[in-house]
């Protein structure tokens, strides 16, 4: 059986850590292509770029591995690979990370990682993202191989529901090991902004975005929880946004 | 009973035809706050500016309505004023749009204008995103206000199920008159994607993402069906990307 070919991408860009240990352990399975943004790509959420121009050049960084650097989004390395790289060769499997922080809960919706992944089960590919609870350029993923492999593997042998894309949160390294995998529920939660405002130095006022994550989901089997209980977190997510449920609530009541 | 507060954004920047139509008819209905992006978002998804600053600047472009330009996205937008400059006053409904060209199906995705919306819905606002089905700046929004209206009206009076937002898309202007407003579902259907791989002067290789919007839907209860017969479309959306179903079938077929 010939090895799985499998697409790479992240949000940090091509130079992180994550995404260098993210094609490290997918090499182990399969033949990596990787697609990543040149430059950090944060909180892009499912932006492509429309009205301008992309470039995507072949880069040596990871070696062996054949590697393009892109100065689009995440969507757009996808597309990109899907419709021009890998034109000749459909990718078994579509992953995206390991990203630099949580993507848990309504993150998933601000987050490039995920939209990678998301983009990949758009194009009908089984897909995966990855983040590691844990913001820090230099975060300690000594702890994380197995799990990333684990669920690679079960993806690769089983394939995923259509239209559905895995959205991963693997805890930060801590002293007690990792307690196992939950699949779960994104969790209800927010953000609570604070805009710090200040002035550049003609005196002209200008914002920093802040904010405090709010968790008001008393469940326990969404992803917060499983994190806060040293549980790799697994999300099945949907690209159909539909509230079924609305519908028949807006036939009843509304008035047309 | 006071007039209702009306937070207006786009994605096609705060210059655009549509939104000046959206500030116009909202205008009647009550007290409109305008917050929407310097330049134009299209295609921008649900992306926050991170790790970069945000200018927020008083505009008179619409006269005596308060108005600001902002110079992130449309997410931005709707966090600025809900955590800004809206601090006493919650807003009674946000809108978006109206947007220069159709956001039905997956478009939802990659849509500016839906994001608003949708960031309003994750502050527990009411919120609805306006698409004309016409990409054209000087598209012809005169039949649209009667449905504008109508749809924030029904809001305004009946409030919407937690965590969703309305993505409403409206026929182009056509000989015949618009058939009436359908609430459905979001299309099964994709983008495929060409590359058109061009030379800059240097030489050097660039690209423009083009492609093709296939609809492989075959019900007549979905937002492609309803443009095509000459309905408004009102589908409801929400932010929980939780695929429910998929979590029985991981925890069955999978081996932890």
């Amino acid at each position: 059986m010939s090895k799985p070919l499998i697409l790479v991408s992240n949000d940090d860009g091509i130079t992180s850590r994550g995404i260098r240990v993210l094609v490290d352990l997918m090499s182990e399975l399969g033949e990596v292509v990787v697609v990543a943004p040149d430059s950090p790509q944060s909180g892009m959420g499912h932006a492509i770029t429309v009205g301008n121009t992309l470039r995507l050049d072949k880069t040596d960084i990871f070696g062996d591995v054949r590697a393009y650097k892109c100065s689009g989004t995440p969507a757009d390395c996808v597309k990109l690979a899907k419709h021009h790289l890998l034109i000749d060769g459909r990718p078994d499997l579509v992953v995206s990370g390991i990203n630099h922080g949580s993507n848990t809960s309504i993150s998933v919706l601000y987050s490039g990682t995920m939209s990678a992944a998301i983009e990949g089960a758009m194009e009908g590919l089984p897909a995966i993202g990855y983040s590691l609870c844990d913001y820090s350029s230099d975060a300690d993923f000594s702890h994380v191989g197995q799990y990333v492999q684990k669920i690679a593997s079960e993806v690769l042998d089983r394939g995923l529901p259509t239209g559905v894309a895995l959205n991963v949160n693997i805890p930060p390294k801590r002293n007690q090991a990792v307690n196992g995998i939950k699949v779960c529920r994104q969790a209800k939660a927010k953000w609570e902004e604070q805009f710090d405002v200040r002035r550049d130095p003609t005196g002209r006022k200008y914002f920093w975005m802040a904010g405090n994550f709010v968790n008001f989901d008393i469940g326990e089997d969404h992803d917060e929880w499983a994190i806060a209980n040293n549980y790799v977190s697994v999300v099945p997510c949907q690209y159909d946004l539909t509230a079924y449920d609305a519908i028949s609530v807006l036939n009843n009541q509304w008035e047309f």
